[in-house]
């Protein structure tokens, strides 16, 4: 679908102009500079010629056929360009001109307009207010852009909807030496869309790697299901600006509260295995590092260098960022032994000391490359003056050229001397990620490893729990939908828990004193009262719970009291309910996001959720997996073990318990929002013990 | 006393060699390189030159006065090599050799040799082991190194003792276009040691900032000292490195504990306002801001931008290092109208957007500087080719040189490109710190701030409370060495506590159940009774602390349920305490660290502690303002302020206790290890409820 826009064979230029750095210029003389392969048609009323090739009147005029044109002209004249497109036949536009919906109403309206005139002659827009695609493929050269950097053809593609971001990835990639695929920053996005260039960029057989930039997705659950797809076959490394309230508002993006479009951006990397960076250069840097190694297969990682303090340094960033740097095995420092000077420390790192030259970093990259316990390498080479650097650099090219296991290289050097330059060039050559900064090095192996990391972890489907009532819990949200309640009572919640099998503890509804009394028979004492009325909102506020009533007159005279002071309120109803003391208090959450599903949050109850704010997000459905990671990932997950002599709470019932009310929300995507707490969880069970759903 | 060492007037080179690319040769070879502006003296047995300069056959046959000598001689024949130095009157050498300490016995016995030499004749001694200084001084020009990264001169002075990240961050300023004044890299510091170096930079007039990179300090009290005192005067920029258990083995240094060496390092900094870094990047990028920028007054920033998304990109960094992105106020803004492009939004993030030129960006800048409301610029500026980029970036030079405001710039641009070369050439010229990522430069200007606030930071003096009894404490600590106790008694615990004015529930020592039953009465029940016996270490695990006891009958139980079960341990006595319940449990903690003094730990009791490890560690002595900052800087520090409808603390009774704690442990540094766990904190004060002190 998008091949007219990424492989165009002949572009029309409407707005060609003769002025110099006007874009319409620009975008000319780019082509040229890149070596566009296919036929350029500048349109300009009345040059003769722009460019140096001849100039047309109107699309109309061009001899050939034409299937992508750029468009760089005022933005009313812009519809009926749009309409000549169609009647030449071409099949995508890339929209350069602004003044659309950024600008406002009467922008958006001829957005709307000229959007479908598209729509009718089957055009592909990509824009408006945007700068364009590159396609670095040898074949085709299309630099249809007006930015400045070109890229030599490589492996990484490029997504940005800002233009800013995208240039200076583009930019910062040439700048480490790294080639590029396919570029593409679409701006006002009317039509093509990030999801779908993806998918393209998924399909390409030649991008190995991904690089996306966003501030957000105007449809989420379209990107996450492309996306899924395309990270299953490689790897997409993403950033996302707009993450505080300030950086959101620069961003021109809804702010969100807790679990805003923030939180749900982040989710949606995390469940389709997407690597998420907040810094636009480690991602880079990371990229030239997928670019050219495989993924590793654990987190063991060797370190060789021949300079002390960057290895430290290393360490310190590849520990913290989840490495092992395991002891070498026995036979490995034997071999170690026999060819590394008296003076290198044989340990992990392995420091083959400043004099090291070839035959040493040959062994000891030997001895890494085959030892079982090694699943991937790290280097730290300074150009000592007085070494043949150049022999170490073409052992470290052998060694990486044998492709076994992923390394990066912290390469320390003087790039303006000409002897080093030979050196570096070596390693370029055989692409090895090099980086002048140890942390930046560590940093890049660290994303291989975390994607790897990704790549192994199996989400799994989403248990379908049998058994559930649906059409129950349907038919009760559908009853307070027409009665105009849009918050459940407390007998609407409880059965639509029991319709999904949630467990909840033992309770009932009465009228009267003596109905409860009757009622805390049945259940068993202690029990807890709380007045039911759709009037009285903060129950708890208002003197409308009492917990640890032990006996009949207890419960009696807690009724009468609430009857004398909370009667006025209207007709009041009792929910009379187990009372649980003792578990461990739990909170689980869910609240509709926008285009997306529900986002689910986990955590302690209490001063836990208020105080340290420690919970956990997913969206869903949430599957076993995922319900388990909400476990682990809360800060206090050891309370969840028991401390202090405590027993430790019954987690597989609590993974059982999220993963039904992820399916109660998937059922019932008219639930906005839904609290169940406290939840008292015990050594064997949890129970939910209070309750909300608003529609 | 370090001069003959930076600034020499003139150099001999004991071991100068006509091996090219041997040290011998290197370093000949960089001072005729660099300029060096003094006599250089080559020492060679048998050759008449050395890179083209006369050489000798000894120290003694030079002619002139020579004030530093390089040795680069195998390691058995350096004590030789100084005794000569000595006696030519040579005032500092710089020992390049390797051989010493660092390869265990026999050369550590050299190095004790050759420095014992040294000191008989007054000779300083850098290294061994060592990479050697550099002064870019025009007018001295040394490089006394053997690396290859030829310094421009500038203001930032750096030290490190590993040579490999001293040459890296050399090579990174070099790279960033960036000046330096001095440089040392000290290797084994037998002699003269980075405390000195840091004095002396401190004293160097030129030095306007100093890096420092360390593992870890052989004298931190030295370092504490020495520093506060430069750091007083100008920014000091220091990275740790070895701060994982890993990274700190890589060191070779000492892995400590908990309150180990590497939090004590950390301590330090934060103590006498050393800004921290953990990556080398980004400290060498601050340091380019450092510079040239004055300090912010404010964490006020405002931003300009003539691209969007790189802006929104530094909003979220700058927010999240503690930045205010400020609402412009009304005047502001009316002003802006009248000059911006009606695309422009005048919000902050000023976007002049990419059509903006000169005057655009002078008039942002301008308001920006006379906003009252602002203490800082951040600038994000892309070349877009059609506009006057030369313009924008004389319009930037000109505002940062009115030298009101910092400023950093992200200065997006294609480095190749003869055009902007031009561009970039102006921002330079005028040393507005420029950076191509949108994260690096707020960063940079984040670490102004941070210093900033470092500045305005003042921790006063340790409070010295009157009335305490130092001598009471001292002779019971005393009394215990003598008979060989390390832990001692409750009895001892409490009396010391008391004798400085720590609070603690009431207490008594008793041997008898009839003893204790009067305790009881007299103290108040409730109470708490312990066993109070050296042979029984863990009391609690014991069976011998019973809490609660409201009557004479349960304390009389309970002593003879005691007695019974412990008796055997030998002679029993009570520890009859006031029981407090219902307060928030604390723990302060102390331990004594290596040649530092006391490091002393605040956190909340219970799984505070245990699970989530939410404590705060200070020196000794702790100041009020640093107590204050214990409190505050848990993370659970809400509590103290009551949650849930809880009355808070009383914390500045809290802090009154800290700091009693702390000049207990000041006036007597024989305490290895004391706790107090819990105390408990009311809203009218706190009560030391357990106590131990090892010594």
């Amino acid at each position: 679908m998008l091949s007219p826009l990424f492989n165009p064979k002949a572009i029309a230029i409407v707005g060609a102009s003769t002025k110099e750095l006007s874009i319409g210029n620009v975008i000319i003389r780019n082509l040229q500079t890149y070596g566009y392969t296919g036929p350029i048609y500048p349109i300009n009323p009345s040059a003769p010629e722009v460019c140096g090739i001849k100039a047309y009147k109107s699309l109309a005029e061009i001899p050939g056929e034409v299937d992508l044109a750029h468009i760089i002209i005022p933005a009313p004249m812009v519809p009926q360009a749009i309409m000549e497109c169609g009647q030449k036949g071409i099949k995508a536009a890339i929209i350069n001109s602004a003044g659309f919906s950024e600008m406002g109403e009467e922008g958006d309206r001829l957005q709307q307009e000229f959007l479908a005139t598209a729509k009718e002659y089957g055009i592909r827009l990509f824009g408006p207010n945007c700068q364009g695609i590159i396609n670095s493929d040898p074949a085709l050269k299309a630099y249809c852009n007006f930015t400045f950097t070109y890229p030599e053809p490589g492996y990484i593609s490029v997504v940005a909807l800002s233009g800013g971001v995208g240039g200076l990835i583009m930019q910062a990639l040439d700048d480490l030496g790294i080639g590029q695929r396919l570029y593409a920053s679409n701006g006002n996005a009317c039509d093509v869309s990030i999801p779908e260039i993806i998918r393209y960029y998924g399909d390409d057989a030649e991008t190995r790697a991904i690089i996306l930039y966003t501030e957000g997705f105007s449809n989420p659950r379209e990107f996450l299901e492309t996306a899924r797809a395309v990270s299953a076959k490689k790897p997409i490394l993403a950033m996302k600006a707009g993450r505080t309230e300030q950086g959101a508002k620069a961003a021109s993006s809804h702010t969100g509260s807790l679990a805003g479009v923030d939180i749900a951006t982040e989710l949606i990397f995390e469940k389709i295995g997407i690597l998420p960076f907040s810094d636009e250069g480690e991602m880079v840097r990371a990229a030239m590092a997928f670019a050219s190694q495989p993924i590793p297969k654990g987190n063991r990682v060797g370190i060789i260098t021949n300079t002390g303090g960057p290895a430290v340094i290393a360490t310190d960033v590849l520990v913290g960022c989840g490495f092992d740097v395991p002891k070498l095995s026995e036979s490995s420092i034997e071999k170690l032994k026999s060819t590394q000077y008296p003076e290198a420390a044989l340990e992990n790192p392995i420091d083959v000391i400043a004099t090291a030259g070839g035959p040493q970093f040959r062994d000891a990259l030997n001895v890494l490359l085959e030892d079982e316990d090694i699943d991937c390498i790290y280097i730290t080479f300074v150009t000592a003056p007085f070494t043949d650097t150049d022999a170490v650099a073409r052992e470290i090219a052998v060694a990486n050229q044998r492709g076994k296991k992923p390394m990066v290289c912290n390469f320390i050097t003087r790039v303006r001397m000409e002897r080093f330059q030979k050196t570096m060039q070596i390693l370029k050559d055989s692409n090895v990620p090099f980086y002048a900064n140890p942390s930046d090095a560590a940093k890049a192996l660290s994303a291989l490893n975390k994607f790897g990391e990704l790549k192994r972890r199996d989400i799994g489907q989403p248990t379908q729990f049998a058994g559930v009532d649906t059409a129950k819990a349907a038919s009760i949200i559908e009853q307070a939908k027409k009665e105009g309640r849009s918050v459940l009572s407390a007998t609407d919640v409880y059965t639509i828990f029991e319709a999904y099998g949630i467990p909840v503890a033992g309770w009932q509804v009465v009228a009267t004193a003596a109905e409860a009394v009757a009622a805390a028979e049945t259940i068993g004492y202690p029990v807890v009262v709380k007045v039911d009325c759709a009037e009285i909102d903060h129950k708890s506020d208002m003197g409308g719970v009492a917990i640890n009533l032990k006996t009949a007159e207890a419960v009696r005279t807690t009724i009468d009291d609430m009857q004398k002071r909370l009667g006025s309120f209207g007709e009041l109803r009792y929910f009379v309910q187990k009372f649980l003391p003792g578990g461990r208090e739990l909170i689980i959450g869910a609240a509709a996001e926008r285009e997306l599903g529900h986002l689910v949050m986990f955590g302690l109850g209490g001063i836990y959720v208020e105080v340290l704010k420690d919970v956990v997000f997913k969206i869903a459905p949430v599957t076993h997996l995922e319900a388990g990671e909400m476990l682990s990932g809360i800060k206090t997950a050891t309370l969840l073990d028991g401390v202090r002599g405590e027993q430790g709470v019954d987690k597989e019932a609590i993974i059982n318990l999220i993963q039904r009310v992820s399916q109660l929300l998937t059922d019932l995507p008219m639930i906005q929002e839904m609290d169940m707490n406290p939840i008292m969880a015990f050594a064997d069970g949890v129970f939910a013990v209070d309750g909300r759903i608003r529609i």
